[in-house]
């Protein structure tokens, strides 16, 4: 049987109908500083008194840490929360401020609790963002054995002339691509449900799967590039504002390619992109191989290889590629109407 | 046996010991615009080009969650999370401005997600604080059935100028105390031991203890009572703010009193709490009666009857009590040495 996000737990679209239920409750907590409606990459607050734009965002690490507890890789998790929040807010255009973390477990087990916010402090420190402060939250009995959770919340400012606004978005701009590390924080319920499937069928155990040399992946394990760092764009950000007018940016996360790129694009227009242009890693290959997923819930649930989608000016496509040696022209956007924004070719 | 926190499954002193570790890491991660030390009941951040400094905390309502499933209240927790993190930023003379929050579970229930975050917004209007963003995840396997944590992330605003700093707070100033509405969010693991405890022993079941009517609580129920919203102290501060010269906000929370008054002095200083000047809430005495708890170890896990400590100017006792009706002068700062800075008396 052909598996799914949702058959492996996770519900993209319960989500979305349950907060299409709170949107008037929402919005009668909009101040006169809020800028823009829910469902961008980051809340925006334009603080009075200042010409910059606050931005907010709050993100979690999903399950990848339960295949960091299996493999005892703990840093990961930590690492990856401060990297997602900061690719949040820099797609609003924003460099990062402050973060603050929620670590939260049934019992506190303190070594792998530093490890955690170690990483967590060390990323934040390579960002010059100021971990600021955090809780952590001892509850027993509402996690299982071992597990723990963690949320992170990162502010960032942006000069409210800098703003990214996708309304700048034209018709004939160009989809500049990012390659990302591998899954990042996304879909890793549909990657733990394959390799379950494919421990059950061998009769062998979980932690095999993901320790065994592939050749698919140059010798390398499962476990080894499940549990590669999201990725960090800002430097990439930083260097491509420099060389280019940025009109937009997505950060491709839950919900894979239609989920996101839309976020970047106004009512009106969509994408198409020429999945031609690059090589799937061969991480989502392997995956969706080893168990039946459909192509379709492949790109809805994974990035496939691409992790930001920068929509640039036609005429800064070259200076776009020349700024930044791994970036890849993939698309083009288009008049799009209807609820898929995302054309894939071929 | 006498029931302790920590046998209930909560170690404050283990959390704090993890903190230890890391306060290197955290040091490296300062910024110029950071103002102050870990340990202050929200993080300070100087924006730049205005006189403002920006307060971020984050925090959760611990277990109290599992008793609102438990009764099916679950609007309790979602404003909560608004009010302690509103009481907390305050704590800094903060006015609060943006909230953010992170809902997890192993299964989306949409029902009860709407009325945990439809409560959550309800609680930021009131405040005046917009609800600027969230994160919903699902996490098959990683609670324990229909289990849901929150977390919760504010940021405020105070006039650099008007920052409470506890350097200020004087020997001989006096301590106001401001009634809480009961264990607001801390110290619910060791209640539900308690609960659980009595339940064991009469052979009966935990909801049935929780909503049996108690004299002790004139006919009221222990469900109600541990139930009851968190007291918001935002209308109260503004008042009080208006009336007398603040020096220090301590929000009596996790750890109880020990672990939070000193928080809002200065080192070398302490403070003589006199508890014969209030009467310590009926839930409180009734469960410390249910199964043997310590008094010193009720006193470090719950607030015993008063949610807030106000430190003002000796001068400014008639003052704020005036201000205040439901207000008490609870004590006095001294000087004190030593890892015991609340001295109680009696």
């Amino acid at each position: 049987m052909s598996l799914t996000y949702r058959t492996a737990g996770v519900d993209i679209g319960r989500k979305e109908d349950a907060l299409r239920g709170l949107r008037d409750k929402i919005a009668r907590t909009k101040r006169p500083e809020v800028i823009g409606d829910i469902g961008a990459f980051g809340g925006l607050f334009h603080f009075m008194g200042s010409d910059a734009v606050l931005v907010a965002t709050t993100d979690g690490v999903g399950t990848k840490v339960e295949i960091a507890r299996l493999l005892d890789r703990h840093e990961v998790v930590g690492t990856d929360l401060v990297h997602l929040c900061v690719n949040d807010a820099l797609a609003m255009g924003a460099e990062p401020l402050f973060f603050l973390d929620y670590f939260s477990t049934s019992r506190l087990d303190t070594g792998i609790f530093t490890r955690v916010v170690g990483a967590m402090a060390d990323a934040c420190a390579a960002h010059r963002c100021a971990l600021l402060g955090g809780e952590t939250a001892e509850m027993p009995g509402m996690y299982v054995d071992g597990a723990y959770d963690l949320a992170g919340f990162l502010v960032g400012a942006v000069e409210r002339a800098r703003l990214l606004d996708v309304s700048n978005v034209r018709e004939g701009d160009v989809c500049i691509g990012l390659p990302s590390s591998g899954l990042h924080t996304n879909g890793y319920t549909l990657a733990r449900a394959i390799v379950a499937r494919v421990a059950g069928r061998a009769g062998t155990s979980v932690p095999e799967v993901l320790n065994a040399p592939r050749p698919e992946l140059r010798g390398g394990t499962l476990g080894d590039v499940l549990l590669a760092n999201h990725r960090s764009y800002l430097e990439d950000l930083r260097t491509l504002r420099n060389a280019v007018a940025i009109r937009s940016i997505a950060h491709i996360t839950g919900g894979g390619w239609e989920a996101n790129l839309p976020r970047a694009l106004p009512e009106g227009l969509g994408a198409v992109i020429d999945r031609s242009t690059w090589t799937v890693p061969p991480v989502f290959t392997l995956l969706a191989g080893m168990v039946e997923v459909a192509d379709e819930e492949r790109w809805r649930t994974w990035n496939m290889g691409i992790g930001l989608v920068v929509m640039v000016p036609a005429e800064d496509e070259r200076a776009a590629l020349r700024a930044l040696p791994d970036a890849i022209a993939i698309g083009r956007i288009e008049r799009a109407t209807g609820d898929r924004r995302v054309r894939f070719v071929p």
